[in-house]
């Protein structure tokens, strides 16, 4: 295959320009019957897109014929028919634009509710602040003292965590404060213990800064605390509240000899505390900040309950981590947007952000139990749904024996795109594919039509 | 002096809260007389203030006769007068809202003009930009493509530089570009040049990287480059086009001397283009990275020309280094607003960009002119200027045998604000203290108003 230069150039979605790319590679014999295909991950990396983004596309060629999967081998060139061939050069402007499906249900977990979104609000609100001297200067190094107030507030009221609003730090999103944070830690400690499986972007920051990753196993049910007592590490990166991806919540007694192994260890907990505000059934446990501060580092973001692309992400510091952090980054500007910070500060301190919390908490329960009900109605026991209290994507396990590949390329051939969740898995893999369903910014019509194609795909 | 903790609680100047706090610990005998008080820095870092801040409180207490400076020793508590004690503490209230002169002109080089701001246009689109489907997600994780593309026009038609939008990375602040780029670059290359004087926030980066920082000395009339002969590093860290602080612009000779120094060492120039928009007298030269793109790492940002606190600042990566960063950073978020991104790229779509940097350059060349020949109509012979050519601020040296502390005092006295250089020198101290006065959010009238001020505070 000649190495051949790729952008992105129109709005058309990026599986579909990495398909036609290839599909005409293939159709113009630059990569020939049986060669092989970058893999999944080599083509994502290369291009910057996501992996679901090139298995989109790989699918499609897939059931079009244009290549074979072999397992683990990857992805090689079928022997084209030369009729087909033929067909395919002559029609391929007019094969552009119809040969794939239109995406109709698209359940990805990285978008929110657009129509509950408070734009009013935001835009009086925002609009005003712009004519304020305050918006005309850079921010304070460690986020505006108004919005590190209502934070706090925030945090006690909802989760129970006791804060001098001086121990919170602002940033912009949880990767650039893991990394920020890992730049102050690593001066004490070289290795981290990490979920297994867990939020593989966290992993990704600590492996930047050259820690070591031990792996604590986490099931269906929870985690697996014995194993701590083998490891060495005094740092551990997890997600009590609502476990990434298993969504299991953390039981009390484990909370409890989590903060004691911490205290043996002279160690920390870093507890990301992500979609705290979107549990359905019960009251969330209050976070393991709020039993312990001096072990606990604790880090909560508005990309899920508010707007991923806002970049506002907070961390609450034990005071030894705190002034070591401040010492590391006092001549170190804000990295994230004055506007946005004055802005939230402002929509928190009018009240307007319980509101909305409250609003999009029955708006997604709303979703959630139709999105349940309606698996259940069609899969019934071909499937078992995990992480229905909380959060805003189900896992659903799959008792049929074929590949999370297959189940995303057939989902993807009849309209639907899934999520896969094999790259939250280091060593500790299922029996069964998982694949995972994020239905935030899908209508309860969406969420309908699109369990029934899924079983139409799979079943 | 009993540790106690500050908390900033008021929307008074926070120079006013530490000055009252400090008055009252003083009055109250909580520090005693001959005590020493905290350092600048320590003081600056422990509230998190900058160092101007905490100067400016002190001073103040100077002036008012609680403290005395003793030059590199410090400052100590003076022994008080009974009489004044027992005034000062029973009309405390009625004091603290008198004592302190207000600010009446603030050189301060850290905002920008707020009155030319687009405030209309600027609004209506990011109004728009909220309603659009694509801003309810999570954002690139190196910029959305429709910002890169007009970055990538910009510079080419304005700095030379051409680029593929591709090698574009769009991040929030240059000190976490500089970061993050620095762990792409250690495991290559573990010492860098800096200039001295240059850019303290840089080398904060560059030192949370664990870089080594040999430095090469640059005057008035620009860099001695005949010390890279004898440096190790095979990195350097400029800001040719308007060295940071001193203004001089780097001819193309030296230009050439550099990159060849570059080539010949298998090294990266990283080139921090950071307000080449405002140059007054002549046509910038071309950036560094327009005379070969394989050796530069060329820096620029929206914080000078546009807004601050916008936080929105772009790179462009030479071939072998984006490929590296991208493989490092692929499954990173984007660190910065996606609302910001789409709102600016809409704006230089539709021209609003170019228009907005030429009306700024000519409000701005307006304030320098006039800036200058009041200083120069002041101070005559007492000063030199350096840097008028371009920049958002002069540096002016005083011809008189006084501290830095001592202008900056008197200053503030006199109800004048202005900026500290010292910070950015290393090894490489200057005869006389020099002073920085930024003016980019001043009117003329203010202006003339300062210089008088200063011209009766300093003579």
């Amino acid at each position: 295959m000649k190495n051949t230069i790729f952008t992105f150039k129109d709005n058309s979605p990026k599986y579909k320009q990495i398909y036609e790319k290839f599909k005409s590679f293939i159709e113009q014999g630059d990569i020939k019957a049986d060669e092989p295909l970058p893999s999944i991950r080599q083509l994502a990396d290369s291009l910057h897109v996501s992996r679901n983004t090139t298995l989109m596309a790989y699918e499609q060629l897939v059931a079009e014929g244009y290549i074979r999967g072999e397992g683990r081998k990857g992805y090689f060139v079928n022997e084209l028919e030369p009729l087909l061939f033929q067909e395919a050069r002559s029609s391929s402007t007019h094969k552009q634009t119809e040969s794939v499906p239109p995406v109709r249900i698209d359940f990805r977990a990285d978008v929110v509710d657009q129509s509950h979104f408070p734009l009013k609000t935001w835009r009086r609100i925002s609009n005003q602040v712009l004519t304020e001297k305050d918006s005309f200067r850079y921010g304070e190094p460690f986020g505006e003292l108004c919005l590190r107030e209502q934070i706090a507030a925030y945090i006690l009221q909802s989760r129970g965590v006791r804060t001098d609003p001086n121990a919170v730090i602002i940033g912009s999103s949880t990767q650039q404060m893991l990394l920020y944070l890992g730049l102050v830690l690593k001066h004490d400690f070289s290795s981290m213990i990490v979920e297994d499986p867990g939020y593989d972007g966290a992993r990704e920051a600590f492996r930047l800064n050259g820690f070591t990753l031990e792996t604590l196993p986490v099931y269906e049910t929870g985690a697996d605390l014995s194993h701590l007592e083998h490891m060495k590490s005094r740092l551990i990166y997890v997600t009590p509240s609502h476990h990434s991806p298993y969504g299991v919540s953390m039981p009390i007694q484990q909370r409890h000899a989590l903060i004691r192994w911490a205290n043996k260890m002279q160690g920390y907990i870093i507890e990301d505390d992500y979609d705290s505000e979107f549990r359905y059934s019960q009251k969330p446990f209050p976070a393991l900040a709020s039993i312990d501060s001096a072990r606990v580092i604790y880090l909560g973001n508005f990309s899920k309950s508010f707007l991923p692309g806002i970049r506002l992400t907070y961390m609450v510091l034990p005071e030894l981590v705190l002034h070591r952090y401040k010492k590391h980054f006092t001549h170190f500007e804000s990295p994230t947007s004055l506007f946005s910070q004055l802005t939230m500060a402002k929509f928190m301190q009018l009240g307007e952000w319980n509101r909305h919390v409250k609003r999009m908490r029955l708006v997604y329960k709303r979703k959630m139990l139709h999105l349940v009900s309606e698996l259940k109605k069609q899969f019934g026991q071909n499937i078992s749904i995990i992480g229905e209290q909380s959060g805003l994507y189900v896992l659903i396990k799959l008792h049929l024996n074929r590949s999370e590949e297959w189940f995303i390329q057939r989902a993807f051939s009849y309209g639907v795109n899934v999520c896969p969740t094999s790259l939250y898995f280091i060593k500790n893999k299922t029996d069964h594919p998982i694949i995972k369903l994020g239905f935030s910014h899908l209508s309860c019509e969406e969420i309908g039509l699109g369990v029934g194609l899924l079983k139409k795909a799979w079943m």
